[in-house]
């Protein structure tokens, strides 16, 4: 399928964000650093790419704990591995900072998320310039041996977004502020995670075991996109989320649909029939409750979200769509929403793979985003109790013979580990401090209360009570948690310099 | 997943139904003849089922025309090879008999069911003998060298039933009846196609070009399982069959569920509806009309059915359900419907492999069994206009993003060639003694007016005006069309047998 998109810097006439006179002295270092060394900076990034880093994968992942700590080590940043058992390390460095009253702990993750590589157009950790978006034809190129890189070429890996570039990004920060003899003025930690693409089953664990070492006045979350304008953006809280895989069951085996059909029950029917009763045609949860214990918004996130630039007309252009779900609401206001998404749907086979059975099994795979005041379990709850009024009895692992015939409609339903939604307040004088100097270091900033994505800060203001603020540099287009994973090398580059303005803060 | 079964001989406690007495001597000598050749038999079918034969591979699917010419050009069968453009040859063979007055066809496809091998245990083209049905964990085993062969053991591979079999057990029973010296009565015509499992597509047209060559008083469709009792069956028609896949849009590209989820529409959500739309909970098609025109049963036709034995309630057991649709009737009752079957469906990625994102498609692929009265045009434009009634815009092509804005729902309908069903009187003269024939040779023979499945037997009523006749021979638990396909010995031997009764009629 050929993909179209619409230049999108014309989205919201914003086209001139980009180049916003800079009047931080962090930010200035970095863009001159950046202007002279970026062939370096592409290099290093590349290599760091090539490292397959699937949660999953034990030795892999831990390959790339060794690259992102010695790539900290390399700037004499001192490093260690913090460690809870059957978890990938979490990579901690730390810069002192003698007589500093504040610490700020920057967090990226190192881990991406699960892929399909036959889905790719080239193998996903194998790192491809390419001279524009995949979507728009781009070519694969070559980089110069010298001279200036055009901004508007993209990075082709996994993780090339998703969250490899702020690790690329702050360690070139590290960099120009070092040449530059810019000393930061806080105590700065690192804290770079290697399974976030996987629940983060085990950071709570790790940050109550290293509680001290992490504590800090402020975590900055290096993940996500900026805004869809291309203008930068302070996210002030993040989507908790859960998932459920649902399988449904016919016969004990797939059957001949002539012989059978009009008989066998068919789960991939009843699994349509059971998704259809979750969510209205206007993308409403039909779920009891499902809208229950929402925390209102304040009066500045309420005026915040208004003040957002005007892009949905620009994205449904984008991305093809003659309809949007939610009523006519703008996308910035419904991210304030709990969502119940099918990412995912699978029952025996389509196309020229198909053949003329009654599927033995259906399998939907949902995914529920969650805002402050629902937690996963109360949201996985409510969704079981929805399952179970439409008369399905649930099992958690494969049933035998005597459970299928006991009960005709038989669900599996397998839960994922979940996280609840963070929300720092935006009135906090480090919250104000955060705006300031990424002001100051990029131009007019997008200010939102949530990002639609999910990171675990929940746990940092629980375990450490530390307030988190989000603070992205990927380009909105990078295909992240999908295929053909990209990065913008102009979001790279503006990425350094906000990195370099907020280590100096 | 572990799949389970009941013994089927205890399905309906007719275990004694192989081993009534035969009464016919071609029946006998064909017995007599199997049992002192087993290992010979299983060698040559062995050979066969070890070529790939899927319709759309070019070369492997005339290699297995070459091999099923050898396998009769060997008996003293004439053959030579029917072709049309762009079609699998139809493998033709003749055996004259001076004299004689009647003109009896058998027909039977070397081609199989499209496959994902990755489904299978054992690749689908190198036949395994298991000492048992592999759902009872059945073990591959080594062919004795010499002696008699458990007939209860099954030979796994594509097409080990569909529809190779018949073609060794024709084969088979013409070198039984060279050696006891029994002449066919009647002319024997041999048709054995390659695309049956592809549609059809060229076999009228084949038909047509060779009128006169293939006439005959009857055709006998060696295809399809015989009763799930175990009882032989004989079968006065098969219901036509259409399918389609349909294919809805979201964005142009898979989005991040947490950035874009409430927000951009979700086809996979869309496709849950529509196919809701289609059925209800009982599986009682909902589409508008999709009954009208049933061409009525007859009353020796609804007597047959009664007569029928009842099967059902050990079918459930076997195949761990715990209900059926169809408001209670019987499977045998509910196969003289058309059905809408959803064979398979698939968005984005489930399990594992799932990841957090909003699909950009979502398909289904449906198939649809005719019966008499309802062409497949007719039952097509009828589902096309269920789905336009439910505000979709069907194009048949993969959509630009003009069209995907313009129609913000929208569903491409890909519709594969169907033919018509078609059904035999089972008072003409030459029904009554295909059925005297097979009840001397195999004992008391379950009768029905049509299969579930489907042969494209109406080519042969509207070209050639010759009744036809199916008289199958696998076993019913063969996975027909779905992965591990297997045959059980018995079944073979008694399919000899019947054949042979068949040549000599």
């Amino acid at each position: 399928m050929r993909r179209l998109a619409i230049p999108l810097l014309a989205l919201a006439g914003l086209a001139g964000a980009q180049t916003v006179a800079q009047n931080n002295p962090a930010a200035q270092a970095a863009r001159a650093w950046r202007e002279t060394h970026e062939r370096a900076i592409l290099g290093e990034f590349l290599g760091l790419l090539a490292l397959p880093n699937l949660a999953r994968d034990t030795e892999g992942i831990r390959r790339n704990a060794a690259a992102v700590s010695e790539l900290f080590e390399k700037r004499g940043v001192k490093t260690r591995l913090l460690e809870v058992p059957g978890a990938p390390p979490v990579v901690y460095g730390e810069i002192p900072a003698p007589g500093a009253t504040r610490t700020i702990v920057f967090y990226a993750h190192y881990d991406g998320q699960p892929l399909d590589p036959k889905e790719w157009a080239t193998p996903p950790w194998e790192p491809v310039v390419r001279d524009r978006d995949l979507n728009k034809d781009g070519r694969a190129v070559a980089l110069p041996a010298a001279g200036k890189i055009d901004p508007e070429w993209r990075i082709y890996a996994r993780s090339a977004s998703d969250d490899k570039a702020p690790l690329a990004a702050i360690s070139t920060a590290l960099d120009a502020l070092q040449a530059a003899r810019i000393a930061p003025r806080s105590r700065i930690k690192f804290v770079f995670e290697g399974e976030e693409e996987a629940g983060s089953p085990h950071l709570a664990q790790t940050i109550a075991k290293y509680k001290d070492l992490l504590a800090g006045d402020v975590w900055l979350i290096c993940d996500g996109p900026v805004h869809q304008s291309r203008r930068p953006q302070i996210v002030f809280g993040a989507r908790g989320i859960t998932g459920l895989d649902i399988t449904l069951y016919g016969a004990s085996r797939e059957l001949h649909s002539g012989h059978y059909g009009n008989w066998a029950p068919n789960p991939a029917m009843a699994l349509a029939r059971l998704l259809a009763s979750m969510k209205d045609d206007d993308g409403r949860v039909l779920i009891d409750h499902f809208y229950d214990g929402i925390e209102p918004l304040t009066e500045t996130e309420k005026r915040a979200i208004a003040e957002a630039p005007e892009v949905d007309a620009g994205l449904m252009r984008e991305l093809s769509l003659g309809r949007t779900e939610g009523g006519g609401r703008k996308l910035v206001d419904l991210i304030n929403l709990p969502s119940l998404n099918v990412r995912g749907m699978a029952s025996a086979r389509v196309g020229d793979k198909a053949s003329n059975v009654v599927p033995a099994t259906a399998t939907a795979s949902i995914d529920i985003r969650l805002v402050k005041g629902i937690d996963p379990a109360t949201a996985v709850r409510r969704v079981l109790d929805h399952i179970r009024k439409q008369g399905y009895e649930i099992v958690g692992t494969e049933p035998d013979a005597a459970t299928r015939i006991e009960h005709p409609r038989l669900a599996r339903v397998t839960v994922e580990p979940g996280y609840k939604a963070s929300r720092t307040s935006m009135d906090l004088p480090i919250s104000q401090l955060v705006l300031r100097t990424a002001e100051s270091a990029r131009g007019p900033v997008v200010r939102l209360p949530t990002m639609g994505g999910s990171v675990p800060l929940y746990m940092i203001e629980d375990i450490l009570h530390a307030p988190t603020i989000t603070v992205p540099i990927a380009n909105h287009d990078n295909n992240q948690h999908s295929f053909n994973e990209n990065i913008r090398i102009q979001n790279l580059w503006d990425g350094i310099d906000l990195m370099a303005a907020l280590l100096a803060m």
